[in-house]
């Protein structure tokens, strides 16, 4: 019956209206339960919707354990907003009560006097522990791990153990305990230690009796992609990681790397289409939102400009024909099309690794094939547009071979694209796009243009 | 030593030529120890080398537990493949062999024929379960779990439950255990076991009283989307699936889970690109994938063909000043461009639910403010480019003005394209493409042709 009323009362207000009400009404301890009731999944709606100063006051209203809990839900570039706003001293304190890989993705992401000035407020030893996850890039073994994991020498008796997990019992119960790490005195991995054998086993034993020996481990500069492939390789939901020749430097969950991993797609996603930081929330500041977006767009013009030079060349031509400058887009677009398909083809089949950079000549024999059905097609019927609208065969004739060839032409260009730019180190999902469309657009122009000065008798 | 020598032999050889040799002497004793040496990472590309003699070889003489064991190392399109080209016999006994989780992955991708081609060769349990499995659609919790997991009843024993572990043992093996699921007479769960609890237990309890009771579970017809939140929000390793309001018809692992969601957004980023099956590997056959290709292809011209027609109309303008035909593939690139960051920003936000479908309004004030300063930018940048180039000012204020008007609109229906679609039921990163490009494009044309048709006096 309560509830029934409350969701008559609520629905009057969309409920960040209501939250930001609470805020400002200046009584912070009703924020907390009001947060408590609503679902997780609607936390990113409703922060969304708070303005700057209803995020600030939120950040301060709330105890360092709910600022947290309430990060932990929000999406990471929310979370950064967040906290780059607060007060500093209001960060540090929400960011202390983190899990440590959540709070060196959030560091990393801070610009550096802003990562700095939490850091000072925190406590030393989790600003320590900070710092050194810190100093990994972001999608690295390092940069991922957590350094909350139990850890003992090989000459701690079972006993020891035991009385440590209850003596600690508090501390170790945010923890994602499956297992627990040994080392030797100078803080080499030595084996790994299943709960289940240490309950089964005599307590006067050494753990390392009881040990897994020589476990398996990812040294913490494995780039993301090897991290990817181990545990897809293996069913582990956690394995250690080491650094300098095999000090046990910290645990990488599985859940961190599927995390990262499809984060990183997100990011190459937005890379892929123009938003060059990786990511853009609406609620961000307008200049860096729309700055970001320019840099691109500007790049995207110097590109274009190029392209079109080949149309300014034979302007002649064109005013000859003035036909042809309908079809110009029509070339622009449809060979931007063939080459985006070929492109994500290649694209796809480096990451199944079912093809290799240097598969290049593959790759253009197999494109040259289908382009020749695709382009015949396309070039056909676009020769009919021509044919039908103007009743001359000739520009017909033109614009089908020009479509045909250039089909060709994208569809292999767009196939190698990723390829090369694998060669190059580059993210072929997120490079591929302006550069092809360049190429292709200059060729396709080429085509029509030169075909038709070739032919031009016969135009006009 | 010896690994030495076999290394300098093999660099003579890829490895897939070196396969294929062992194929076709007719040792088929030779060819599970040659690939149980390759590393699982290689295996997609030396399968990808194949031809289809050598690839329905291959699946012949393997045993249909290696058959199964390679299987699970491809990319599932390329299993798909293989299980499609092998003989039907050999294929049902390697299918046999998978988890079941994949058999139904396996023969939903495949044809109908093909389907019951191998679950009329299958054992008859088997295919009786695979078939139950298949009758769901791909991304739901029932088209995901798996049929192996341990199930009792309420009034079995702990002494019970432990004697069947016992003697089941080696088909549990398999199975991915964590925990027993426990359901009354008529099949409804009712409560799950911990394996760790059980071993805590008095032998003669019932496991109905030492069980964990009204555990949550998912419904068999919840989405991918669900699903993924699910695990977001919960730990579980996995979750009991039921049917008809509590029967326990499957269990969903979170690994499946993870997959799907991976699989189902690499699907959706192929489509985006004009790959309409959603998937291509070049060891396809040519027509099906060219085909495929093709259809997108046609239908983009279409909408090309549309967005032309504006400029046949406006062709007096364009012979009286040829110039603007050179600014016309530019306009039209620009847009696109500028549509394709605002959809991509949109999607996300989709995505991580800072946005919903109603949202239209908010999207477009904050993308029409966000475009009044990239349009003057790069209207500015154009207009100077045109001015400089023909010695016109007029020239220069028609482009620059049309560029900053139709960076307007792009942005406004670009961030809104993908809420619309999303409020029609389908995806908007797969569907806002074209369409986004046609209408840009359409805008893009008539904001310079009719602009300059309205000055043309001061063009000529």
């Amino acid at each position: 019956m309560t509830a029934m009323r409350e969701d008559l009362v609520a629905s009057s207000d969309e409920p960040w209206e209501e939250l930001s009400q609470l805020l400002e009404s200046g009584s912070p301890e009703q924020v907390e339960p009001w947060l408590a009731e609503r679902s997780s999944q609607d936390l990113p709606l409703i922060v969304s919707r708070l303005d700057e100063t209803d995020r600030v006051a939120l950040i301060s209203q709330l105890s360092p354990e709910a600022g947290a809990e309430l990060l932990e839900h929000l999406p990471l570039v929310q979370a950064v907003q967040l906290v780059e706003e607060a007060r500093p001293e209001d960060a540090a304190a929400i960011v202390d009560h983190l899990p440590s890989d959540q709070q060196a993705d959030l560091l990393t992401e801070l610009d550096e006097a802003d990562a700095e000035a939490i850091l000072r407020q925190m406590t030393p030893t989790e600003a320590a522990s900070a710092r050194r996850l810190s100093v990994y890039e972001d999608f690295v073994a390092g940069g991922l791990m957590v350094s909350e994991y139990l850890r003992y020498r090989v000459q701690d008796t079972v006993a020891d153990v035991l009385a440590d997990l209850e003596a600690k019992s508090d501390e170790y119960r945010d923890y994602e305990v499956q297992y627990a790490y040994v080392c030797d005195r100078d803080g080499s991995l030595r084996g790994v230690l299943r709960m289940r054998d240490l309950l089964l086993a005599k307590r006067r034993q050494e753990v390392g009796s009881v040990m897994i020996r020589d476990p398996l481990s990812v040294p913490d500069d494995t780039p993301l992609e090897g991290l990817h492939q181990f545990f897809e390789e293996h069913s582990f939901l956690g394995v250690p990681v080491v650094a300098d020749g095999g000090k046990l430097v910290g645990v990488l969950q599985r859940r961190a790397v599927d995390e990262a991993w499809s984060e990183w797609h997100d990011r190459a996603y937005m890379k892929s289409r123009g938003i060059v930081s990786g990511e853009e929330i609406r609620s961000m500041p307008l200049w860096p939102r729309t700055s970001r977006r320019m840099v691109w767009l500007v790049g995207n013009i110097g590109l274009n400009l190029v392209a079109a030079s080949i149309i300014a060349y034979y302007e002649e031509t064109l005013q000859a024909v003035i036909a042809l400058a309908v079809f110009l887009p029509i070339i622009s677009d449809m060979s931007g099309n063939v080459g985006s398909q070929a492109a994500a083809v290649s694209i796809r089949e480096l990451i199944l690794g079912v093809i290799r950079p240097q598969d290049a000549w593959r790759v253009v024999r197999s494109e040259l094939l289908g382009g020749l059905i695709n382009g015949t097609v396309i070039g056909v019927i676009i020769g009919l547009v021509a044919l039908a609208w103007q009743k001359s065969p000739a520009l017909g004739l033109v614009i089908g071979l020009a479509m045909t060839l250039n089909t060709l032409i994208s569809a292999a260009v767009g196939g190698v694209t990723p390829l090369l730019l694998r060669r190059l180190g580059a993210d072929p999902a997120v490079a591929s796009g302006p550069l092809l469309t360049t190429v292709t657009d200059m060729c396709g122009f080429f085509m029509v243009l030169g075909i038709a000065t070739a032919f031009l008798q016969y135009l006009v």
